[in-house]
């Protein structure tokens, strides 16, 4: 079968997919990561701050000596590009159960200086070596089943530019968060979709430091249009999730000041909260 | 008249409190701070996590261009005790609207070497420049009124051991987050309080960095017993709180393989959503 043909055929697997070369890091020193951002994760030609979290957390998972991130802080300072970029790694402590680093992204200013880009604070762990006790109160999001909701296949690109990432994602949004899309937004701040990668690669922790940041803004369903940039994401991942497609729902309770919080949870197939995340993003009021 | 009376009589302000004192840094050298860790802000002879991250606050408040911290971000690393520290803060980055730094709590060991008991990175503003719109959702939780609320001195002291940040707060219960004081922990993960500090000093945004973390451990709603020592805390500060008590609401809905998200939020008396923050915690299961 020519080579073509059975990629086609072969669901991607974590560790050999587009994501996992994507984000792979290079190691030049101890702790100090090389690394080409792939213009393939931009949205509206800025890479996307999920993408580059994941890029930093695989950085400090192979600088630490724990594997998973079990809360990482990053703050957002200035607008990464596609291109080379270096992470800058700080083993801050060592446990027995956690580890914490720190972690920073840079790029080249025209005559070679270093431009930080994100930092981040991170506390690593390992996600297998956790009991199995589970005692919650958390419900599932009330998200359409997946074949009533609508990919950006399914109509026109609601963003205008080039969104490279969209072809990388399995984002199927719920129709009752898609008002903006027909310029309707409902006034809510809620934002629901099924998500994946595009190739089938199954969700591991990494993927999810992509998920929370992967819906279209809520300000959208708010009615605003334009950049909502985030400020700063932290993330915890809770538990390592099970294959399948992921629902990732996102509120925005508080718009006040020109600013407004996102609150991200991601639940697997098994019906397990395995990530939450809050972020902090500006908006220009419109 | 004497001046034991005379304070007694007087409201703390703002800038005159114990609380101003027991968090004032002294400048040793640029973006380098001393302070004396104050023994009043225990609980079981640990320092509050909020009381330390209100001091790493104040410093970084003096470091950066800005003044309020926006967003905060506390990694917690070993336990802090009362007594001398030093804090070291580095500008990462100024901007027009936000500025971002880092800092560390150090303390000494026997040998006199530093060690780092807190990390945190933060993004400051300065909250009077930004607009008045209120676009929100939120709404102040449902908490009985304070003449219905329970404080310390209601009755025994819940938890075993000194706890001299009790009589430093003005923290009042509501009676349906407070069975496990009666043995009867309601199972839900739920926290409410009305909170103030003792000497009368109208909250800030510093104090609300207290206020985030100085209710009881919902945790205790939920039956168990024992220490829930915060791995990660961030905090969003959205607006200047009004004179008077602040309404504390902590939720907590996945404990799961030993760790517990705590979801603050912090309403002021002009029923604005003033604050909120998540932390991960860890719990040992009873």
């Amino acid at each position: 079968m020519p080579e073509a043909a059975s990629a086609a055929a072969t669901r991607a697997t974590i560790g050999d997919s587009e994501f996992d070369r994507d984000t792979a890091v290079t190691r030049r020193a101890p702790g100090v990561y090389d690394i080409d951002l792939s213009a393939g994760w931009t949205i509206i030609n800025a890479v996307n701050g999920g993408y580059l979290l994941a890029v930093l957390g695989r950085a400090l998972g192979d600088a630490l000596p724990h594997p998973d991130p079990f809360t990482i802080s990053a703050h957002y300072l200035t607008a990464s590009r596609p291109g080379p970029a270096v992470v800058r790694t700080e083993t801050v402590r060592t446990g027995r159960t956690l580890s914490t680093g720190q972690a920073s992204l840079f790029q080249y200013d025209d005559e070679g200086n270093e431009v930080e880009r994100i930092r981040v604070l991170a506390s690593y762990g390992d996600l297998d070596a956790l009991p199995d006790d589970v005692r919650t109160s958390a419900r599932p999001p009330a998200i359409a089943p997946m074949d009533q909701c609508f990919g950006t296949e399914d109509g026109p690109a609601p963003v205008d530019g080039s969104s490279a990432i969209t072809d990388r994602l399995m984002l199927r949004l719920d129709p009752a968060t898609l008002g903006w899309a027909l310029g309707r937004p409902s006034g809510r701040g809620e934002m629901r979709a099924w998500f994946g990668l595009a190739d089938g690669r199954d969700a591991d922790p990494l993927s999810m430091l992509l998920a929370v940041d992967a819906l279209p803004p809520t300000a959208f369903e708010l009615g605003l249009k334009g950049w909502v940039p985030t400020v700063e994401l932290t993330a915890h991942v809770r538990c390592r999730p099970a294959p399948g497609p992921l629902r990732v729902s996102v509120t925005t309770r508080n718009l006040a000041g020109g600013f407004l919080e996102e609150d991200a949870e991601v639940w697997d197939s098994a019906d397990r909260l395995v990530a939450q995340s809050r972020q902090l993003a500006r908006v220009r009021l419109g």
